[in-house]
């Protein structure tokens, strides 16, 4: 029946690495945190107190070298919350030294990159889960079990977003804070974080599962957010004020689908406006926005004397009555899931690592989703620096994609 | 100080005519109807109708064949709201005719078309305004003056799109009222209606005034949305249930600008949702949507001795505040507008064109402006043939984009 607790590393300990200690990993009995490993020795430090005050005075070996921790024999699984450089290295390390591993999520830096996680985790058949949280969200799951029931006919286009305010923590959270994230919108101009938007949208949309992303391609616009944030709030850093950020304000990314779908994906992170993953479905039934708050479905089709015809027309539906109805039962002990992280998603999606891992169940999260998401930033890099030119998607299933049958994996399956 | 009265000849008397005619020619003192064009006689018996029970009997000269009505030498402009396919040929005839020409909106069919309405324009010398009555709106005029008066800081990205369940129309008055837009959903696959989402963010941008538009890639979604509604709504019109629309249900166009802006235009017209033209403003210290009723603003910067530094953070502003701040000298009669054609944009739109025509002064949606528009349609139908490859878009003004400078233009001036 697989272990009854699983040994953790934890790699990377910034902002997330830090929330996801001390409010998914240490509360759980069926957890040790066994070894900490982080480049900054300060928060090796932080990160020993809260085991120590969660444990009972336990101490977790620690190292600033991810080699030493990934390979010890007590360590059965991974979690890695490092910058997005390293994450392709840090996985591969560890699943070559036999350790299962959750990977929180970033986009790439390469196809080929990709390309080898998926090798790594097929030649040594480790467990791999993608940490994204966002596919756990309760209307995400309630809207793709609505999918599932053709509540909205047929699904034609689909919409996401990260649109999220992020000048104070690029900006400050990178020069006192070591954010990763400053020197990202420095060097690069792509989507740089696709996964939150995409993922829920890859699962309603079954790629892998007989469906696939063909092809993209992405659009930056000018790159001035930052620019003049800077000027702003910083004004005595010269050496800020004179940096050219390479990053667009705002990347569009269309996706084309094998069975005909579009998925547009939207980053903009850097200039005001409210959070919004834009979450957006539109079948040829049934309409529903998280931007708009919009959930509008087609009504019962009826005669009418002054058309001479039948009348078919949409309108707006209760969207609390269906989403109670198609309701994940993931969700079903709210008030508890509400005290994690994220509003509870943290938690399930951590859960569901843990007990895979655990008990040997296949990840409902696997490498070929991981890598279908992480593979969209550098190949938006590509099709921006080529003035939009459309570029393929790899099929890293290699050609499994359109026989691969979605499964159910026990009680955290991701899917009905 | 120009004609006290204009003569006006009227051609195309579909849905768009009809409603033109008794709303916003009828009603004018300044204004005649003396000609008459439809296809259909039956139209034009109708169309006579109204002429005569608002003017006193008088009977407008009528025929089906444009060229006849064009060339009356009682006429001095001809306003245009026939099908999309013959609003280049009638424009260019009426304009030979040494015509004022307003033109109602649509796309074009090919860049050739724009090239030559251009061509006839600058050769004949003869006024011209395109009907872009959304250029009008309380609230895109708000948000323009809003632009021009720094609110949003420097402008970097903007929406819209013509989100409009028109199945029943496309369908249903297709069949029954000859309306073109059923064999346009038939043969092509393209933005075919770009221009009410697009004409006020060009205004907005300063295209042709210092600014043009580049480049588009556009990407069209499977087409589902038609057939779904035909096989529920006239299932025993065998032919129409299997007739293929080549027409996708969403269509995503993205416009890269000289000045570093992107756009995102949406077509979406064949599945149920609100009505939508997504209007949406994004600036470095403000972003407006009419999608998520959403304004909102960088409030002052502000000292933190938490952060240790400047914190500056947006907000949700009071959006009523600033449009009545920012509201139009146009609007200021809104009473009386609301009983024009969608909300009092008709009304504005028609009475520049015929105050042009009378005194002579420019037209504030000039030539350039109407292929800026039209010509969308015809590169989005080719970059979609092409599979999203990037389309150039050709630069009507010649270069002169540079440094014509916007103009106001008496009392109903589109800018300020």
């Amino acid at each position: 029946m697989g272990k009854e607790k699983l040994n953790i590393a934890l790699v990377g300990y910034g902002l997330r690495g830090w929330g996801m200690l001390i409010a998914e990993l240490l509360p759980l009995d069926d957890v040790n945190v066994v070894a900490i490993c982080d480049l900054y020795e300060d928060r090796i430090e932080r990160a020993v107190g809260e085991v120590k005050a969660a444990r009972n005075g336990y101490v977790p070996f620690t190292s600033t070298d991810y080699h030493e921790v990934v390979t010890r024999p007590d360590v059965d699984a991974v979690f890695i919350y490092a910058a997005w450089e390293e994450h392709v290295n840090i996985a591969c390390a560890a699943l070559e030294a036999g350790k299962c591993v959750a990977l929180e999520v970033g986009g790439a830096y390469s196809v080929a990159d990709c390309q080898r996680l998926v090798d790594t985790v097929e030649r040594t058949k480790m467990p791999f889960m993608f940490l994204e949280n966002c596919c756990y969200d309760e209307r995400e799951l309630a809207i793709t079990n609505m999918v599932r029931d053709n509540v909205f006919g047929e699904i034609v286009h689909c919409k996401g977003g990260y649109k999220h305010d992020l000048r104070g923590e690029i900006i400050q959270g990178g020069l006192n804070l070591h954010h990763y994230r400053l020197r990202n919108y420095i060097g690069r101009n792509c989507d740089n974080y696709p996964t939150h938007e995409l993922g829920p949208i890859c699962k309603l949309l079954d790629i892998n599962n007989g469906n696939r992303m063909v092809r993209l391609s992405s659009f930056a616009s000018k790159a001035r957010g930052l620019h003049d944030f800077v000027e702003r709030a910083i004004p005595e850093n010269k050496e800020m004020c004179d940096t050219v950020f390479q990053q667009g304000d705002v990347v569009n990314t269309i996706i084309t689908c094998a069975n005909g779908e579009t998925i547009l994906l939207t980053l903009d992170t850097s200039m005001p406006h409210t959070y919004c993953r834009d979450f957006t479905v539109e079948g040829t039934r049934g309409f529903y926005s998280e931007e708009s708050h919009t959930f509008y479905l087609d009504k019962e089709p009826e005669y009418s004397d002054w058309w001479k015809g039948t009348i078919i027309d949409g309108a707006p539906a209760d969207f609390n009555a269906y989403k109670e109805k198609y309701a994940s039962p993931l969700w079903s002990n709210k008030e508890e899931l509400k005290t994690h992280g994220h509003g509870g998603m943290d938690a399930i999606c951590h859960r569901a690592a843990i007990d895979c891992f655990k008990d040997g169940t296949y990840p409902p999260i696997d490498i070929y989703d991981a890598v279908n998401l992480m593979v969209i930033t550098p190949l938006s890099a590509e099709s921006i620096r080529n003035g939009g030119m459309p570029v393929d998607i790899p099929d890293f299933t290699g050609g499994h994609w359109q026989k691969r049958v979605r499964k159910a994996s026990g009680a955290f399956a991701l899917d009905r």
